[in-house]
């Protein structure tokens, strides 16, 4: 078995449009400050009306073979990881497949990828740090060997929920090979998980006969609950003719606890954080010379650290290390969380941001939760961060800490390798984040409400086309190449 | 990297209710011999209103973990390949993970199965033999390792349509470890894919001025667009007042077109049967010595096989013994249907469908398609056959066919071990098919349509409870321990 597999390359996609974030706090009576210095939002990217997380990954996969030069043949398997799959059934990334297969096509001819394994991965956030995993184990078997994991997703929330000023969009794609050059990684992860209900997409049930009803009510002519099933009983076609009593709304919107969620994350991460220690023997406040967090927001990571590290310094001892940054001890402040908030104020901790969180925060800022993909931008903007900077961090070894709700986290970690600089080369991530186009509220929120049949910018690359509207391509997608 | 790894145990769970077939041809005007004799179907499994994916996965992996007296710290992780996912962000293995967990509390204690890692995966019909090859990979790594793979779905199509009398439901798990009691598992899988919209669960997209015009008509107030229009800018709450403009409904029900499914079936098959040969150096007619195929109805792989394999007669210069028991040359017959077609009405190749196949079929005539489970219940089937009939395959290698579609099929094998019957003792397939509470056509009929509330019949061990309604419980999903 080769231990030597990790990152080899790595590309992204935003969607086309960005919406700044006090545009929204503005229209939605939020503080802009609570965005801005509290969570670190500064815009969020928007899908327009021909993208989805198809066209995302699509393009995040077509820009690394392109980049990389890789030939079909040596591609093994693509696994998505993504919370916002287009079908229950068929994977999304098969339609992903296509696209690719259609661009190939010129030099390979037909169906050069047919020999590709691909599959969906759904664990909310965490699904494509699964599928990474899993394609790490695939690879090391064989030195051959070549995966392409994607994390592509579109967060989107109810109109006005607390979750609405986070939203954001886009996809990452990640070669995984034998002598990467970006970033080793190693095979343990430390795991913890606990089925909670902290943020989930559960279809909406509604009782068919009280919609009609609630209709007629609407339209001043009331009916009757006998009545309302009389006339259901009457029609046999479209979607007042389903034969089923119930209705089942399928809504982007999660359900979702912020506070408890954020309780989730932070939980989580500790145990997951303890059974990596204990399985790698690694030291994380000594080992880890820079973090990537999954970030919902951009500063999660900086608000979750103090409480999640706080147990190490007491674990291994150092607590006063944190006492003399508070100038006063543990027990003069009060309990674990009072402690954390309170650390997380001081210059000490304000530094050890700036050298070990900000740099993965960047990108975030102004793309917002990607979901899958926030963790892996995280590492992108991260890189491009040490490369613009000059900062070397060859050999030094990076900590994961990965969360997806319902809930698990994995935590683990890779070493750089000093070739991640030239494999930064081309990644021109802020550049593609400045000459995104600007949207004002009112398109924002007439795309929200997919009032929008034509797009209003244009494609580069891939596109949504159209939806199949009946018989048995009712619902299938149709994507095109411009 | 140890090779000496495969399925160690398994075991089942099927819905408390079925259906005999027959009910069903009457009342929708089938010929019965057309679903009997063509397709080989007896009963469905039909899930009471307490039993979904969740209760049947949950149970399935819970007397296997009783028979095998696994200990939770045993368990490395649980994958769930499954098309019927309950929740589009949260994965129906965490459901599943805490009904466990809730039934090892008494011996074990609060979250004995924290550790674990717990994952679903996305193919059609094919996702749970991803979730079992991933999950090999892993349990290679290290020889401590152990998987429980689920494979579990409900599948449910429209009223009146011809996938109607396919439908089944049910849940087998598998346990993955290395020197396994049952099959050891070759490492190399032989893949082939393709975009195809044979079949597919889409969203069914409605416009909501449109589904309120239809609503108006329907009741004997038609209004205007415009009107409805104004009248659902009026309210700002449930159905009616989410302020987008379509309405997204899920359908269990696929999206399919049969006999387009059919040839991709057998065209990714070929392929992936092809690319098998070429990577293992198997010759699938002389080294197999049974067959296992994924089965949307009982008789999927005799139909299927003819096809199939004539390609590798031919390729293998042996096309004269099916000229042989034909009593005709290739020449004088017709095409490769045709030729197919002819083939399997002689009695050369019924003897060779009871021997090769007819054990995997036994199970899915009383059952009928159970989706992702549907191979590994083939599988099950086959052994206890075997069993039964004190037939020794021990050291034969199997050969498994799946295929889920949109389209994915992988082709791989393994061999049989010796201890296989102990590993069978005790696993009452036969009795728990016969033991099922039988349905009348009308009960079928309601419980399709969702007319009831209350179970028909007694949960023994898991049941959905109740499904939240409000906040940040909506649509979260309560089981209980019976």
């Amino acid at each position: 078995m080769n231990t030597d597999c990790g990152i080899d390359a790595m590309n992204f996609s935003l969607p086309r449009l960005f919406l700044p974030i006090d545009d929204l706090a503005a229209a939605r009576g939020i503080k802009i400050d609570k965005l801005r210095f509290g969570l670190g939002l500064e815009s969020m990217s928007v899908c327009d009306v021909d993208e989805d997380v198809v066209t995302l990954a699509a393009e995040a996969t077509w820009k690394l073979i392109q980049k990389e030069k890789l030939k079909p043949h040596e591609i093994g398997r693509i696994y998505l990881g993504t919370e916002s799959a287009v079908d229950a059934a068929k994977p999304s990334t098969t339609y992903v497949l296509k696209i690719l297969e259609t661009k190939l096509e010129v030099i390979y001819g037909p169906r050069s990828l047919s020999h590709c394994d691909v599959l969906d991965m759904t664990f909310a956030c965490v699904g494509a740090v699964d599928a990474m995993q899993n394609s790490l184990d695939w690879v090391r078997h064989n030195k051959d060997r070549k995966a392409i994991v994607i994390a592509s997703d579109v967060a989107k929330y109810a109109k006005g929920s607390p979750g609405e000023y986070t939203q954001g969009a886009g996809a990452v794609a990640i070669l995984i090979s034998h002598s990467p050059r970006i970033l080793t990684l190693d095979s343990d992860f430390g795991t913890s998980v606990e089925s909670t209900s902290d943020f989930f997409k559960p279809r909406r049930v509604f009782d068919k006969s009280q919609l009609l009803m609630d209709a007629s009510k609407l339209i001043g002519k009331k009916i009757s609950k006998p009545d309302a099933i009389k006339y259901l009983d009457s029609i046999s076609e479209g979607f007042w003719g389903t034969p089923e009593v119930y209705i089942d709304q399928f809504l982007e919107y999660p359900i979702f606890d912020g506070p408890y969620s954020n309780d989730c994350y932070v939980a989580r991460v500790n145990e997951a954080l303890f059974r990596y220690e204990k399985t790698t023997g690694h030291n994380i406040l000594n080992d880890w010379n820079g973090m990537v967090f999954h970030l919902p927001y951009a500063f999660q990571g900086r608000r979750m650290w103090p409480e999640i590290s706080i147990d190490q310094y007491k674990k291994q001892g150092r607590l006063n290390e944190i006492e003399t940054s508070l100038g006063k001890l543990e027990s003069e402040v009060g309990d674990r969380k009072l402690l954390a908030k309170t650390w997380s104020k001081t210059d000490d901790f304000k530094k050890y941001v700036k050298k070990h969180i900000a740099p993965g925060e960047l990108a975030s800022q102004h793309i917002g939760n990607m979901y899958t993909g926030s963790i892996f931008m995280s590492l992108l903007s991260t890189l491009l961060v040490y490369q613009k900077e000059g900062i070397n961090r060859g050999n030094n070894r990076i900590g994961f800490l990965s969360y997806g709700s319902g809930s698990k986290s994995k935590v683990f970690s890779g070493v750089l390798q000093g070739s991640f600089k030239n494999q930064m080369q081309g990644i021109d991530l802020f550049e593609v984040i400045n000459s995104r186009v600007k949207i004002d509220f009112k398109t924002y929120d007439d795309l929200h409400q997919r009032k929008l049949d034509v797009p209003i910018s244009r494609a580069d690359n891939f596109k949504l086309k159209s939806i199949g509207v009946e018989d048995v391509k009712l619902g299938y997608r149709n994507y095109e190449i411009e």
